[in-house]
């Protein structure tokens, strides 16, 4: 047998991060359900032709899953899925007879890329994914919606200050047809990349005779259209000012609008009209949204998403949606890094029967199964060590109380204070932030003393 | 693309039996944390070279993962997960530094096997198992700790009643090898498979001279030890009746009537020391653990484990563990196909906001708001329809209230009995049931009035 190694791309957690990361995953599961959204599971494989062609770099980073008893010429025709919304539609189309439309889900489950490791980007990792999706039309509003239930999902959670960025594909596409372009999604590539390479060399790619070749005039439109931002809808007037007249930029303009206008009604400020924001992945039609956190700008986004008219069709019936994604890895490993979450323990268990001696094991068993009636994770002593070692047991892992037996009958310990008091197994109650492990936000709050 | 169709032995859930499984889920979650497990998740995938040699049909049934991408002579090293514990022995190994042992987990995942599915057995499946491992040691009386852990979780749950069966395989080694047996495996392996094949078809295969070659008279005895079965530690008698003596006998009995002892203590009945259970896996040790759902006991086990001594080993440290695994999607797809539970609306929404025009939509969001605030599941329509359809749109999702704002303000209608009152978003609650989709038990419950 191998030494055992971590796989590269593979991060798993250890159990006091794993504690931070349930709390994210059942923060954002109440919030989704809150606002009505029903959760599915889809399988972890597809047939690898529906995973491709998805976009350019896609086909190559996915993995194909084969058993190893297969005979040797048989064909792997499935892969794991890279993402959690081409796997819902096919699950829209396989079951549409079966659901009521619009259909709002949610999804939270893991999702593996074969790309190349880095920061942020693991070859296996969770996504949170809600979704609407109508059966031949999907009402406008709902692009409103969806940044309006993340913002509520990250209201209640402990992260840096955030902007979702919010562009619909109609205004660059309007803008650029207005302007005579024809090639749009070579621009819209190019200007993709913008925060990325800066505003001269896109001048070049966009004036170069092997790209689109616009005129001078030409890119510096296009630029000054990717550089508008806005907190609320004056976005509109600035685009207005470049003096480019197009049906669908009248569209595009008219509903990004909209949303920052019912957005800042309910969240002012928390949605910025970004002009440059486009998404990678093809399938996208309309509204875009990527989430920067603010002081983390150059990590990118980490929860991303947008409108898409015709992932799902099964040629007679067009299923139209809007998802947005948050990649929980993402931004969890993030916070990780840089010191700003950690777990209060690593165990759920609040409480320690400790043991006098090994014959106590049935009484303490007792003792346990009347606080957890109420509640209490508890737990009894592995062995009747010395009362020393029974509290070390305990203060590895950050368990607070000790329970202990004395001739005076029951009494628990504190262990960061060292205070004992008398307490009833039917009664006793340790203080509600003990009671369950907290996510602690280092540099936010002053250390808690730990004896 | 090819037709949407399903893949055998991946099976989907539609919402509302999703809603089922996520509260088996929960329930099982809540339950180890209770009893002090703390959560981990283990990546998808291990090196091929781990997952073999775990079984004798193991091997062809892995599913080997590798990139599109990757060059076609590049060899495929890794494989998806076939249970949980072997993945579990290598994190423990990997980061024993880090933990704290006595080391007690829980982990629910997915896991993946490819073999011929049908029903229970299928490709790709949820497990939620519980292990508790020490480093060096490990305290016997963690064997009668997780059956009862696992009780208590099914206490909770709405399933038929069940029995844990427990053996010790000390217990038919010793008996052997009292006997004479020699190859204490063949024995064993022919003996697992008495439920299916019957007493005399084993008496043949004990006997057969290409097979253990056992004289009739050890056959019968080895029977009589497998027809062994009590719900207290009257098994023991039992077996010394038979006469047969060896000092592994003697430690398993010694073993086994500690475990019926403790457990009868704590839920009397709960245990059924059973002699014929072996289990297939071969890193099991000592103590071995199935579950019967009674009245579905051809249905086979829904909840096994044991204790494993040497499943993780570094060379120099050793972790015995013990662990038992709850079945999850083998449990729940059971109840399903014999109509025993199902989920009580499609959606966690519990309130429709409707709509008289669109232009109320920002307010209809604001009453969502408020309710949401109270942890109230609301959606508002998705148009502003007939009221006769926005109350059809809550009904075919099973939505039990619709929420109106009339000329005399704000009303809400239980779509089921058709009353309507006067209600304040900031006051009104639903009766406690109707807040989140609860857990339908048809062939218990008289049917719910659904008007």
């Amino acid at each position: 047998m191998s030494k055992v190694t971590p796989i590269s791309g593979f991060p798993e957690f250890l159990p006091s991060d794993r504690i931070v990361e349930q709390h994210f995953l059942d923060v954002i599961r109440e919030t989704f359900e809150l606002h009505g959204f029903a959760s599915i599971e889809t399988r972890a494989v597809e047939p690898v032709e529906r995973l491709s062609n998805q976009g350019e770099d896609a086909d190559k980073e996915i993995y194909a899953v084969r058993r190893l008893g297969a005979p040797a010429d048989e064909k792997s025709d499935l892969g794991l899925h890279f993402d959690l919304t081409v796997p819902f539609a096919r699950y829209v189309l396989e079951n549409a007879g079966k659901l009521a439309f619009p259909f709002r889900r949610y999804q939270i489950q893991k999702v593996w890329r074969g790309e190349r490791p880095q920061e942020g980007r693991y070859r296996e990792f969770a996504q949170a994914d809600i979704d609407i999706v109508g059966d031949g039309t999907l009402p406008f509003h709902y692009e409103v919606e969806l940044p309006l239930v993340i913002a509520d999902a990250f209201s209640k959670l402990p992260i840096p200050p955030f902007r979702i960025q919010v562009n619909n594909r109609q205004i660059p596409e309007g803008f650029y047809r207005g302007l005579g372009i024809e090639d749009v999604a070579s621009v819209l590539r190019i200007v993709d990349k913008l925060d990325k390479i800066g505003a001269d060399k896109i001048t070049q790619l966009l004036t170069a005779e092997n790209g689109p070749a616009l005129s001078a005039e030409t890119a510096k439109q296009v630029l000054r259209l990717a550089e508008i931002s806005s907190t609320d809808a004056s976005f509109v007037e600035q685009v207005r000012a470049l003096g480019v007249q197009h049906e669908i930029l009248d569209e595009g303009l008219e509903r990004l609008a909209a949303i920052m206008t019912a957005a800042n009604e309910h969240a002012p400020g928390l949605l910025v009209a970004d002009l440059k924001i486009a998404r990678g992945l093809d399938y996208y039609t309309g509204t875009v949204y990527e989430t920067q956190l603010i002081g983390h700008e150059s990590y990118g986004s980490i929860c991303s998403g947008g409108r898409y008219d015709s992932l799902a069709s099964d040629g007679k019936t067009t299923y139209p949606g809007v998802g947005i994604s948050i990649g929980v890895s993402r931004l969890i490993t993030r916070l990780f890094s840089q010191g700003l979450v950690k777990g209060s323990r690593s165990t759920p268990t609040a409480v320690l029967v400790a043991l006098n001696n090994e014959d106590e094991r049935a009484d303490a068993m007792r003792t346990a199964i009347a606080l957890r009636a109420r509640g209490i994770p508890v737990e009894v002593a592995p062995a009747a060590a010395k009362f020393g070692k029974q509290i070390k047991f305990a203060d590895r892992r950050g368990i607070p109380f000790v329970w202990f037996s004395t001739e005076n009958g029951a009494e628990v310990k504190d262990i960061r204070s060292g205070e004992q008091v008398v307490a009833d197994p039917a009664t006793w109650t340790p203080p509600a932030h003990d009671v369950r492990p907290s996510i602690e936000t280092p540099q936010l709050e002053t250390p808690q003393e730990n004896s």
